[in-house]
């Protein structure tokens, strides 16, 4: 125990193998451009099968697309212990989302195949954890929560997605195909940056996540009369970007004045036909709303509705408010929590526990075995952007507690287990 | 006279032309989606190409891509009278925008040729005036106002537009070295659809257009910070589409309030990168700006530019006012105007005189030589819009209008010439 106590990832090969993952798909801006399924992304999976063969492990890759390091000491049916993350970002996004796991969660098993050569360990590289597709598509595919409906309903346009998934060899049928069982697994353990100033503003070393915030998404399309920009009188339009633009500021204020615990943006505005001489016809505004508490989250949709609305009439347009997609909120694993707690205290390391803002595949991975989530600080708190940064040193702290968490987790799983033994045996 | 003076357009012949020439890119809706330079336009221009040849007249196209008809009676110069309109549409726009102006001069053209052989005639085809690259860039070409900075600018991306030219056979130098002379034109007469409500709501015939307003044009960038969508505070983010949102918003306020006189649209946004989840770090807004005034343009330009600043200092964003291309308003010719009114007179058709709240070319055309340009009814106003419509009585009036003003101003001239020789003779 004290001798792994004093047990450390390598920091050498954990850098390097970090650095070979950021390879592909990588910005000007020393950030990632590698949506899910594209070329960069592809890539990227290719470079980490390599990685994966050359060290030694088995090779899996699921209907999903989700990519696995397998190391399965004997034939017979242990559960194995799940660690990882994806490789996939946002559009022009940054290092250390996803990737950074995926490398912690590399390193880590390597280590504990030399350690403890007889638990069985995979590391996983989720598909399209980010939603360029189908938002947690890999890690609610696994976890059998991925309806067809959802597949037919992917961003951008079906199309595109159906000429992605055959560019990545994929089919949909291959994707729902690809639930596994609870009973494979031991559990899931996952570190990533916490994309927000919480760590950082309390000088704290490790974020335990405590679970997963809601996210809902919609299209808000407001519907005028495209008409002529020079001819038509300014108080005779139906100008669906006058409406689209005061129900955005109207997203921004209603949260901020009603709902202090709930989040909500428009990232993006779809304007129809969109030239500078036609008054906008159409114009769709894709809107999320992210909140822990599902009727807070329900209540907000229906004040922004109402909004909507408003507005609507207000600018002589029709509306469409339509749900698109919700991802719900999920607790993590108390077990799992107290063994990340159990490891800092191993370490040295200072924590706090706290909610995730953001979706990450541990909320899918929640429904099929015992799940924990590990925050490391991020740097002005800047996430989904070239900015996104996180000191090496820190990125080291999260790699060292994934490892000792997983450790504790296992003994604390032999402690469970010999206990129910004596308690049959005592019987 | 007086048997000129019952002189009609061929009515069926006309039809059934007009019906050919809307042809191609024509949309379910009963519309035309024929941008500058795109398949369905360069279709169009090949059908009227194979009208122009069966007709019996030459064909002549120059560098930048205008496409004519020519009736050349003797090799002597004469001047030649120029009847023309555009083939280009907006992108889903409407049958009658231009299309219906270059049916109605080749139809004249048609007529005059039989009543009046020895007169010189040309039926022009103007390339892009909807400015799907660059606005009026046929008739700007043509009149020699087009500099090589107008074309290092185009709407859409440089990249496009030189596949653009690729694809149609057309390049920079030729476009810029079509430039042509005044002296090879007697005049130019357009028809046109008003793309306004003036004359139907006066229950009137025919309009009489004084001259064009002007059209000035902007990308208003906002600079913020993308950032996570769910894990960045609403009161800490620097969110570039709540920004473009307020300004869409001033600009249309500032204009009803303020400047009665103009009209100013945004009906464009980009946002970048633009997802769901994460907040916008950068949109640009497309605007214009209308006015007869061009000291009251630059009033309502400082106006929007000075909330522009605002906006961006509200929202902690930085601000990109760029003006992007200027059409300069231009007085239409008062003989031309005269014969236009007396053939309306002739034709015992209703008339006013108003000024053009769109660009057309005739606005470039004034400069190489006398301009007019007839308006005729749209019906509901609508304009850039597949909704686009004008009664085919409406139609027929304008043809014979253009017919008879063409005639009529044919007459001033050899008048006016007769009376200089006249002059001469007796000094």
């Amino acid at each position: 125990m004290n001798q792994v106590g004093h047990l450390r990832i390598d920091e050498q090969r954990f850098r390097e193998d970090f650095a070979c993952l950021c390879r592909d798909g990588a910005t000007p801006e020393d950030g990632l451009n590698r949506p899910a399924l594209s070329d960069a992304h592809l890539t990227a999976r290719q470079t980490f099968r390599d990685m994966i063969l050359e060290r030694g492990f088995d090779l899996r890759q699921d209907g999903a697309g989700n990519l696995s390091a397998l190391h399965c000491p004997s034939s017979d049916l242990q559960p194995t212990l799940l660690l990882g993350s994806h490789l996939d970002s946002v559009p022009h996004g940054g290092r250390y989302d996803g990737t950074l796991g995926v490398a912690s969660a590399f390193e880590v098993a390597q280590v504990l195949r030399e350690v403890s050569p007889d638990t069985p360990v995979e590391v996983i590289d989720f598909t399209d954890e980010e939603g360029t597709w189908v938002s947690l598509l890999g890690s609610r595919a696994m976890s059998g929560q991925l309806t067809p409906k959802d597949l037919e309903r992917p961003r951008g346009n079906l199309d595109a997605f159906h000429r992605a998934l055959q560019r990545s060899g994929l089919t949909i049928d291959g994707i729902l195909s690809s639930t596994r069982h609870s009973k494979e697994f031991l559990g899931y353990l996952e570190v990533h940056i916490e994309q927000g100033t919480r760590l950082e503003c309390h000088q704290t070393d490790i974020g335990i996540v405590t679970g997963m915030v809601g996210i809902h998404m919609y299209l808000v399309t407001f519907h005028g009369e495209a008409n002529h920009a020079g001819t038509t009188p300014m108080n005779e339009r139906h100008d669906a970007a006058l409406g689209a633009s005061e129900f955005c500021l109207k997203v921004h204020q209603t949260v901020k004045s009603d709902f202090p615990d709930c989040m909500a943006t428009v990232g993006q505005m779809d304007f129809s036909p969109g030239a500078f001489n036609i008054i906008a016809g159409k114009v769709t505004a894709f809107m999320e709303i992210r909140s822990e508490d599902s009727e807070q989250a329900k209540d907000l949709e229906n004040a922004l509705r109402e909004q909507a609305e408003i507005v609507a009439r207000t600018y002589w347009l029709n509306l469409d408010f339509d749900h698109l997609e919700s991802v719900i909120p999920q607790k993590m694993d108390a077990r799992i929590a107290r063994s990340i707690e159990s490891s800092c205290h191993r370490l040295e390391l200072s924590y706090q526990t706290l909610p995730s803002l953001a979706g990450h595949d541990a909320q899918s991975m929640a429904l099929l075995c015992p799940s924990g989530l590990i925050f490391i600080p991020s740097s002005g708190g800047f996430s989904h952007s070239s900015r996104e940064y996180t000191p090496w040193e820190a990125c080291i702290n999260g790699a060292n507690v994934l490892l000792h968490s997983a450790i504790q987790f296992m003994d604390s799983v032999i402690m469970k287990n010999r206990h129910a033994t004596e308690l049959n045996r005592s019987s």
